[in-house]
């Protein structure tokens, strides 16, 4: 299979998914400002970005709705007190995780709400469970996706299985989920292939949403991207859980579809991200990120680590030889 | 031509270079205490580094020597010091800068000397300066190296020629130096299949020194690596001009070859990086320098940028368009 494009051109099925507000929420339990959201919601606007996510859809009998901020539960008040009726080129999204929530309920039909996309994200073996609920949002008038998260954790024989089944399924695009920050741009290469020979017979997309533990998430996106992949994930100054994700204003930079503005983003940026790193918020790449990347882990252990301001990264280093790998 | 390697095994011809002193000296004027430079000297023998460079054989007609500190000069008393007679298996090396040493008064005879290897430095427009550089230090019994600067601004043509002359040259390698941190996988491994072409049939290895922009300087190390680059820089948290360089932990972390031991570089990074970011040294990837990678220029006015403390990003974009690219 060969690149699809080239460094001079530009691809129009490339859709550009900014996730700052559901990734970035992983690391301020959501309590972004209306300020906030709003200003991103303007700036995604006006530098052409193709989807904004609004944060999850989780389940208020699971999460004390106190606990968290707005854009863990997107009630539809919520998004509309932000975007109005979003009469707008750029589309909304919602994340559903698998066990999580409960879209049977709080999902509106399509036409009573300014969600245009419903991600269910799931783990490799409950597939059968975020198929369900794809297939449930799916009927109810959204576009869907599945992020298939940890994938680096997965085997080759099950990702098969579950692209089969998805093949199969109502969804409109396939993700490639590097939770873990572990992969190397060969390894995606392979996926995005076998994510696109599985997914593109059906008529669907593949999708790609990096970690940064080993600073290859920008990379392993312009991977995906040249071997075909069309949703690229990114957050604003890589705000997301961990080493943060694919930074929006690289990947903005590297596009070449007049579509795209990167000044609004800077500008964001500095007015918006800026204030959150004052605030104390901490994200994006370290050395706990890199190990726990190298080392195939959840990010778990090196998130306490940061939160505990810890830099004996030495001995961190080797309490994860202890972890099961 | 096909990758060389593959990720689960590693190739005997890799060489780790350490170029923390050398290219983190841009960062403090080479103001190193001896106690950090031993350090890392001991860190990188139990680490397996193959290569440290030792810093610049600049010219005190040039610089004056009160202005920089030992490592800009390298004079082999001050080399002793620290290394005493290097009965190690790691070899030192300084590097050369084409128009700013006088390496015939200044380059002792290899037997005179604890360095192992010159590495040449220059544009693409000086070769012929840079190799009868490169003939004088071969002469006096040092392994040598062309680093070809800023190759991202280099016309394709111009590159075939060079390399031309340095087949036939006495130089053991020859890098790729991605100065500006401007360049993309692709591009690298173009580059680097270019370089092996004209390299391998002399007997010559090829090498990339990268810097992170884009966050790339990693990700442009692996790929030139997999293609058959053997000489991989690298310095300890990234320390180096700007938005420095690919970082020693990362390469470390993905190099297979159990020579090397990441254990004894994440103790230097705790001990001896981590106090001069307290200290007030800034170098790494941020903002401005991603747009003066993007747009393929030097890093200078995102230098100057960073002195001075700015944030306005947004401004600075604008302002990069006024310069000639």
């Amino acid at each position: 299979m060969e690149r699809k494009g080239n460094l001079m051109t530009y691809r129009p099925d490339i859709k550009v998914f900014d996730a700052t507000i559901r990734d970035g929420g992983l690391v301020n339990n959501f309590f972004f400002t209306d300020e906030f959201v709003k200003a991103l919601y303007l700036a995604n606007l006006r530098a052409g970005v193709d989807y904004m996510e609004m944060g999850y859809l989780a389940d208020t009998d699971i999460f004390k709705v106190d606990d968290f901020g707005d854009w863990k539960f997107c009630k539809e008040e919520n998004l509309r007190r932000i975007v109005g009726t979003n009469e707008t080129d750029m589309k909304l999204s919602v994340m559903a995780d698998v066990g999580r929530c409960n879209i049977r309920r709080d999902l509106l039909p399509k036409e009573e709400s300014v969600i245009d996309m419903v991600r269910v994200a799931t783990y490799i073996n409950t597939m059968p469970a975020a198929i369900d609920m794809i297939e449930y949002a799916h009927e109810l008038g959204y576009e869907t996706t599945c992020n298939i998260m940890a994938i680096s954790k997965a085997n080759t024989p099950d990702i098969e299985e579950a692209l089969a089944l998805l093949a199969e399924s109502h969804v409109d695009a396939v993700y490639i989920v590097d939770s873990y920050g572990s992969l190397f741009p060969e390894q995606i290469q392979s996926l995005t292939k076998m994510y696109l020979n599985a997914m593109e017979p059906a008529g669907k997309s593949v999708g790609i949403h990096a970690h940064n533990n080993q600073q290859m998430a920008f990379a392993n996106t312009v991977e995906a991207c040249s071997m075909g992949a069309s949703f690229l994930d990114a957050t604003v100054g890589s705000m997301g859980r961990g080493a943060g994700n694919c930074a929006m204003e690289l990947l903005l930079g590297f596009l070449k579809n007049p579509r795209y503005n990167l000044t609004p983003v800077l500008a964001f940026y500095q007015d918006y991200i800026l204030k959150l790193r004052e605030e104390g918020l901490k994200w994006g790449y370290d050395i706990q990120y890199l190990l726990t990347g190298k080392m195939n882990l959840h990010p778990s252990s090196a998130i306490a680590f940061t939160k505990e301001d810890r830099t004996d990264y030495a001995n961190f280093y080797h309490q994860l030889f202890d972890l099961d790998p």
